[in-house]
């Protein structure tokens, strides 16, 4: 099978076994924007990757699609509870639960995916304490790393490292899980379990710095939301970092005098030809670049489907 | 060892495996919150119930407290997500974590206390997977009866036995748990998990007609809050569903005319000469005698401890 047609049967398995997931009528107040947010459509970027590794390492099928389907259900769970701090009413071309309803049942539907996620991981017949144990230090580490980036938030003092540490909390450390944990429920090398992490966190800072590009140069209708919204709402990007430090007086004027619809354009322009763009790119591509070192350091028979899966995520335009 | 000292020693050893938790200094942001909720005063009825159920059955006592504090955590991080769902600015006497700080940061301190709770609990070393299964089985489970109880909100239409359901859900099913977690740990009969689980949903259903009670008659001082507020804000209580099934016209009144601070004395007034009080004592009664039932079922050799409890909740004053 070609490699993309590989990830699309694996994405519409993903989306078979979320659909095959029974949730009770009622309480309506709870069930229904959990239906609402499990039917909507997410790249499945996090389960696919479980699942690639799991044909790696020949893992029972039906305990990877219980960690793949509990990752995503984590990661819709904590994208919830991030849209109402940052106040955002748009994702993935849909209506955010708090938008749709209100802040109290986000809360609540964030709260009742984590336990569904909990108790999916539970019912895995073996390893189940090691793999319970790993997904929730990841879940609290991700909480970590949304912690430091409402830190951050107008925080001007903000430097480079600081924010790869808290991109790497955010959004590496669950990638970097959905790579350990098949290799957990393989009972697979400690060494082995730390180098698939490195190499799943590795992708994930390249995923979020291409995320911070997108947000500029991306194409609106396929981000499902509008552009520069972060910026203007003072997240710390590592372009903003980038600009800040090298074009203090040009960025302040930026900033200053473009609250209204061209701002884009004036950002986009402005990371072009300060170089930053370029900057952000070749960092990015660092990125990817230690996450494809990882996985030549492990003693993994086929491990073209991982080198092509980072290419996948480079690639992506949305 | 007297009874009411073995609890308060119990409280002491609970409060200590608290203070002992290990939290990071950093992100702040995070960890702020959390520290300030743990160092709260609760009662600790919960791990108290879990240590005393753990003495009854000779259970390892290092996997005992790490029950007991698992289920005081999701306590806590229940009540710091209901608190900005309720609007409640204060709680056992000192500021809600959303009053003190805000909402996002009370949102992320209740997630990652819940993270704590289950990375504790995968940590115990025998039927971890049916622990976590039935601690997480028990959260969903919560996060219902909160969805039910704000569904019922304002709806006049909630009759008595949806409202113990409600409560069954939301007070019931963790004090279940409590009592039922040993059980699982030592590896008893489902039977007996089955009648320990019902044990400790009466008590919690007597507990919260108490507090709908206490929430009229208590002493503000004790209670650290300023009663009748729920009623204000809608909540449906016990005794305002009798209030408006049994005499709509004299309650309509006592609503429309009441949002000042006096009210508090006519709704004493009110349910004390319509027999609403004694009703409400009497079901509380009801539940508290279904709870000793169930435990007399239970084939244990000492269990005075567990009626000692009961009695103890039952008369407690605030």
């Amino acid at each position: 099978m070609r490699f993309d047609q590989l990830i699309i049967s694996i994405r519409n398995q993903v989306n078979n076994d979320i659909r095959e997931i029974v949730l009770p009528e009622s309480p309506k107040y709870l069930y229904d924007p959990i239906r609402f947010t499990l039917n909507g459509s997410g790249k499945r970027f996090r389960p696919i990757l479980v699942h690639l590794l799991g044909r790696l390492m020949n893992a029972d099928q039906k305990s990877i699609s219980k960690i793949a389907i509990a990752v995503e259900l984590v990661h819709n769970f904590t994208l919830i509870h991030d849209d109402i701090m940052d106040n955002d009413e748009m994702r993935h071309g849909q209506l955010t639960v708090h938008s749709k309803w209100d802040k109290s049942t986000a809360i609540l539907a964030g709260d009742g995916i984590f336990a569904m996620a909990q108790i999916l991981l539970c019912s895995i017949e073996i390893q189940t304490k090691f793999i319970c144990q790993f997904f929730n230090q990841t879940t609290l580490e991700v909480c970590e790393g949304q912690a430091l980036d409402k830190e951050f938030e107008n925080d001007v003092k903000i430097r480079e490292n600081e924010y790869l540490t808290m991109v790497e909390k955010k959004t590496g450390a669950l990638l970097g899980a959905c790579a350990a944990l098949p290799a957990i429920l393989m009972n697979r090398t400690s060494k082995m379990v730390s180098k698939l992490s490195e190499f799943g966190r590795a992708v994930g800072k390249g995923f979020q710095l291409h995320d911070d590009l997108l947000e500029i140069y991306g194409d609106p209708k396929e981000m499902g939301k509008s552009l520069g919204s972060d910026i203007k709402e003072g997240k710390q990007t590592y372009m903003v970092i980038k600009a800040r430090k090298n074009f203090p007086e040009k960025w302040d004027q930026i900033i200053k005098k473009e609250p209204t619809h061209n701002g884009l354009d004036k950002f986009r322009d402005f990371f072009h030809t300060s170089g930053i763009k370029k900057e952000t790119e070749d960092l990015a591509k660092r990125q990817f670049n230690l996450a494809r070192d990882a996985i030549k350091s492990i003693e993994f028979k086929n491990k073209k489907e991982l080198f092509m899966f980072i290419d996948l995520i480079e690639n992506r335009k949305f």
